[in-house]
């Protein structure tokens, strides 16, 4: 039985490698390539950022033009993340619900005062 | 109306803010600094690959420790991109989805021969 | 006594520094801001070979244009990275002379045979 | 004729070609491996900043391990900067210089007012 959320994580990712198909692009994303790109689009998504205030930064969505480009570097980051588990037959949701597991025993949550 | 995969990606995001919260890790939480971090763990992700060949790469999933790491890389990818998406109030399958009709535009398919 | 390579570094790094100044970037470029700035000028090189064949990727300087736009990514690449060293007070030549003593330690040389 | 700040450039990417060749490196620095290295390099350097205030970003090298660990990153970067032009036959000074041209042409300073 899958969860819910790797439905529709399949949904997604289902639509980028028809996408991927349909343009030939198959041969070009294989997975060392996929991780270049994916690391390529989250420095595009670092470049918008780099000169901002943390002020600025808190309210870059404020402005149409910049906000709509953040969430284009955003989409292309998950894109290629999706491209990636695509071609290596990663299950993303799980992958992260493991690693909340993990994480949670790595940084504990500070106890209560008694 | 909210969609399926939107309900199941805010779940985790959900998870996400949570575990940030219970660990008082708001206050560093903040755009400029979660993109550094989805950056970083992206090139993680990429030193995984950078000294295999194509053919290493395309079977790196059959290591299981090699596999396993790259599970959680991938998995921190998601988990910073979610965090990015949390903070900015960006909706991430609307925007990939938005993304995907404009590279449609961008990149027509291959006209069929008649 | 500074060295030969310091000395021409310098040169490099002034230039960097002057060019900055000119323009009132000084207030733009803190640390953290120019770290950013270099992981994306190195992100803006991968960029350049993530969909190139090995081969190709060898061959890339070749290709006159393509060529050229190596040269400007790695020449953006080093104007950050001095920028960086400028505005924490590091001797790159001598941070590079360090960290291969350190890596000799680390690595060492096969043993040849007797 | 070479600049003096080639000539010395020239020793420390020796000394980086020298280090790898003692090593048999040689196969896996290709290209792309090498672009890859670099922005991964990179990101080691972003990884120190990401969570640090603009304030403590900017005393960073206050403090000694710290200062060591921006130190090595640095040198890491600057090694396979080295190492990329050294593949790819790029003199890396030369393309600075040219890059400092186009980037004043782009960027004029200021006009002084009369």
């Amino acid at each position: 039985m899958t969860s819910p959320e790797q439905d529709s994580l399949d949904e997604l990712s289902a639509a980028i490698r028809t996408f991927a198909a349909e343009r030939n692009w198959e041969p070009f994303h294989t997975p060392k390539n996929l991780v270049m790109a994916l690391s390529v689009e989250a420095s595009e998504l670092v470049e918008i950022f780099q000169w901002l205030t943390p002020e600025q930064a808190a309210n870059v969505m404020d402005n149409p033009e910049v906000g709509e480009h953040v969430r284009e570097e955003v989409a292309d980051v998950f894109a290629y993340l999706l491209g990636v588990c695509g071609v290596l037959g990663i299950d993303l949701a799980q992958a992260l619900r493991d690693k909340l597991v993990k994480n949670a025993l790595k940084y504990p949550t500070p106890k209560p005062l008694a």
